[in-house]
């Protein structure tokens, strides 16, 4: 059954990707409506070999729709996701305005498919961090219990939009052409050949001196879960990479688990691609990730500083399962009881 | 009283490093002798305003020399030292080649110069990563008993050499202008916009997956703080940071101290500098530490996910207090008691 769609925030780089992942899935779309703001509106874009004209996102912009996909952050999300709802939509809502809700389910469709059914009209699509580490976990997790979590994340920077990538490139070349004389807009500092121990770029840090964006996973690795006794501490860091984010994640877990374990386990859990191969220098890679649609795990090693300790290298393409793809499934999810 | 002082490895980052430090730290030297391999040797390098001509290094390099900095590989050092310590030289060693030797010393001034007293010719220089993460936790072992280290690092091409940078800057510049033919010799795959989960470029891994930077860093941890009950485990990473390794560091400690406390513990530990102000977005950074001395570290947090936790971020210059700046202060303590 073809339903009526649309994309809110199309014109962003979760946006662009949402279309690409629509058209390469081949979702059964019957007409598509392309949201943006005011500023990007009369844009066109192309979907299957047809250009679409982006309207300007209003109250009324959800008449007739059945699946809309946001992505335009989380103060656009909360003020038109319930016209949405009130149109008749569901709204699949990659911000952070409805995830920490308790009637609205957090989903990531290989680890807690079952929530989907509970919602009012909106389901979250949780942090981009988030749900590659819970979906290369879950496995873990259900065979050993994960007691704690320690993770160090190398983020890239389009995980901050369109813009971030323009300014890590230009003020890469500044940097290589000797100009020091670069005007940044969006990082606190300067991101080329540099890492920053700050995600979001503005507003990161609470009063006890964590990020939004670690506390994210804090609070959404033990909702999707649904387990509220694990422990998860995290330190989140922007690296000058284009696309993809890499974790560093060590774990402890209640029963014993050893490396060729959760190796055999993630090589069948869903939606994940295990390259550990060091012999040959093979792990995941930013670069390789970009672009595909897998959670990629290696570096995986028996941490020998606590009785049952994993580390593991997770690497996944941000704008794809951490944001557009996750949330295009939990809309084939959706589809299948309509 | 001013001694004679061979530095090999003289033309390496490193080497270059030994001599700005040497010359801003008034080392009192008689004379100067710069040793590198054959290849290297009759190249100029000035010191103190003055040209100095690169001599091949041999075994007869070190007559007459009393103290003899290396850093040229564990390969040379296994194979000079030995001479160097028979023409009646004190050699201080950069490489990995006598770290794990019991009867030497290895030594963070910071931490535990007492153990300079013990040696019999050659004293090692810890690894830069390992460097700067004890300088840090030394002052809470101290105080609340670390129990455990989880780490990860974020470490700048420098540390594999000059070539290392050469190689990020111009496969960078390539990649800028849209060349995909870029041609490789030192990493084994890009490290422009990527991070490599592997430390050393080659020959890392051990047959238990970890590579031998992250062996390093667990077992010359334990031998600084002489305290083999403190469980580390690390995950190094390579990333496109030209100087400066950044750490995310997590503790368990014995018992309980708050981020306060690390905070006012690390405002008064020697080689030590704080910067932690997340409401003015500061924070350590590798851009910042580059050319300084000091360990700089923020981010302090208490960590909730285990009764007695903390994690910091940690940086510093991995060609100074991470290699040379180190080296030179244990021969300043060595000339003490000349």
């Amino acid at each position: 059954m073809a339903v009526n769609v649309a994309v809110v925030g199309a014109t962003g780089a979760v946006g662009e990707e949402f279309l690409r992942i629509l058209e390469s899935r081949k979702f059964p779309i019957h007409e598509l409506r392309l949201l943006a703001s005011k500023r990007s509106a009369s844009k066109k874009m192309k979907f299957c070999g047809v250009d679409y004209t982006v309207q300007e996102l209003t109250r009324q912009s959800f008449q007739g729709i059945k699946i809309a996909l946001f992505s335009a952050g989380a103060n656009i999300s909360r003020e038109y996701v319930p016209y949405a709802i009130e149109s008749g939509a569901i709204c699949v809502d990659n911000s952070s305005a409805f995830r920490m809700d308790d009637d609205v389910p957090l989903v990531v469709p290989e680890v807690n498919p079952q929530e989907i059914a509970r919602h009012y009209g909106v389901i979250a699509n949780p942090n981009c961090s988030t749900i590659q580490m819970v979906v290369a976990l879950k496995p873990i997790h259900d065979v050993a219990g994960i007691k704690r979590i320690v993770v160090s994340t190398y983020q890239a920077v389009s995980g901050a939009g369109l813009k971030a990538v323009d300014e890590l490139q230009k003020e890469t070349s500044s940097i290589l052409e000797g100009k020091r004389d670069f005007k940044r807009s969006l990082f606190p500092h300067q991101i080329a050949f540099n890492v920053l121990p700050q995600i979001p770029q503005s507003n990161a840090f609470l009063s006890d001196g964590y990020t939004s964006e670690e506390m994210k996973m804090v609070n959404e690795t033990k909702k999707i879960m649904g387990d509220n006794s694990i422990g998860v501490t995290a330190t989140t860091v922007r690296v000058p990479v284009i696309r993809s984010h890499s974790e560093s994640v060590n774990v402890e877990t209640k029963k014993k688990i050893t490396a060729r374990e959760v190796k055999d386990l993630l090589l069948k859990a869903p939606g994940v691609t295990v390259i550990d191969d060091p012999g040959n220098q093979l792990y995941p890679l930013a670069t390789d990730a970009a672009g595909k649609d897998d959670v990629f795990v290696g570096r995986i090693r028996e941490d020998k500083s606590i009785e049952n300790g994993i580390n593991l290298w997770i690497v996944s393409d941000n704008l794809r399962k951490g944001a557009a793809l996750n949330a295009v499934q939990i809309a084939e999810k959706l589809l299948e009881k309509l």
